[in-house]
């Protein structure tokens, strides 16, 4: 505060009314036929511009009809669109808005699949994201929860890793991570972080869970997790290895655990 | 057979010979700090040409010397090696020959390691296959099996997704993948098929498997295990999945597998 203005508000509403301009404006790009299908089934998808070659407009033909969305058939030599130039986009794009998933308390209480979900502290790498939301449908988890900033956004790249299940399943970007761990604790969830140096075995934190409903947080590579949200998990436990070198990719360590929390 | 030669030798013998001379002409360029470290500082792999940026050099001051190689100084923005244009190379490329791991038997009855292997079916995609060699690694298993033909070969793109595994972890290529799973079974290794239809869970596959040794077989996205594959397996284990939608990408499927088998 520098000092008077006749148009003062506190620097915490121009933050928020900054913030919600921005996601207003926030679009991205989906591309490739499988991601563009999904996303034309899907009727809480918002879309705004639809850009297909003949060809993609044709292998799309079954989706089309329904999707509320007129496409711009384009010649394929001028296919211009902004995505990353060696994408491979098979000829359809589509420029749309992120999905809006709803509050946390409705997704985890009360959403469809089992009382299991994924948190994921700072994992930006969008093919990380996109791989651990397609494991997370496969075991029925009812959603997949990150920090707002410092994480994968909602984008093409991600979309296709996700293979269709970006569209299904609920990603939620939160304001704080270890105070929506916090509220998942609240609802009944037991925090289970991932960790090479955990005190106990995946396997016996999942026992110890029992039937309770389970919230995997994981870090990413290299930095694993923040200090913060170690200290909010009620317990860290190993992947066992039986050798020291390496460590597992962190979409390959979800799908353990996912399935581990699934055999329980 | 078109008729008599006077140079005249069996076409399987020509065909060896070819394959021979192919093989003693393959190389590969890895790229990128991690994966030109990893390659310097293996005595096993054969260096051929070793292209740095002065930059790249400084960094890998520590592996330069004891590598056999002397590396070429080149310009940054004279950097001209033949490998994918938007390849993250952090100025750092070498060329260097296939590893040769040795003979199935050798390497999977008295290998370092468990007695656990990964046969890929046909998984033609370098971060797929690379993935998976990473996660064999972390689970201490003795060799990932492909065939030779229709499958990912070892190139830049796959050591880089292996992080440093290619180095570490065999990669055997053979003639035939339903014959080297026979060899598997006499040498005593139970061989568990992954597949959505299959007959038993995973977890009641290891667990009968005991302490044998487990071989884990599995088929590329989409089309899934080849038939004489399927049928050469001893057992067709499914995961547990809780969701209709969706399936596992086949590297997470894998590092479920080796973990089912792990904490059996």
């Amino acid at each position: 505060m520098t000092g008077y203005s006749g148009n003062t508000k506190p620097t915490w509403v121009v933050d928020k009314e900054r913030t919600k301009r921005a996601e207003a404006k926030e679009t991205l790009w989906l591309f490739g036929i499988h991601a563009v299908r999904d996303a034309l089934l899907n009727p809480n998808r918002e879309k705004l511009r639809l850009v297909l070659t003949k060809n993609a407009a044709d292998r799309l033909a079954d989706a089309l009809p329904h999707a509320g969305i007129e496409p711009e058939i384009v010649d394929p030599r001028k296919f211009q669109v902004p995505i990353a130039e060696d994408s491979v986009h098979q000829g359809a794009a589509m420029e749309v808005r992120p999905l809006n998933w709803g509050k946390l308390e409705d997704v985890c209480i009360s959403g469809k699949g089992n009382a299991l979900v994924v948190c994921l502290d700072r994992v930006t790498d969008p093919h990380n994201a996109g791989a651990v939301l397609r494991s997370a449908e496969v075991f029925g988890a009812r959603a997949v929860i990150a920090p707002r900033h410092h994480s994968a956004p909602e984008t093409g790249a991600l979309a296709k890793t996700a293979s269709g299940a970006l569209e299904r399943q609920p990603y939620l970007r939160v304001t704080n991570l270890s105070d929506a761990m916090t509220t998942l604790r609240e609802m009944g969830y037991v925090l289970i972080g991932l960790d090479g140096e955990g005190s106990v075995t995946l396997g016996q934190a999942m026992a110890d869970a029992g039937t309770r409903a389970v919230a995997i947080v994981m870090g990413a590579e290299g930095p694993g997790l923040r200090e913060k949200t170690r200290e909010t998990c009620d317990v860290i436990a190993r992947i066992p290895f039986a050798d020291a070198f390496g460590s597992l990719n962190v979409s390959n360590a979800a799908a353990i655990a996912l399935y581990a929390a699934s055999i329980r």
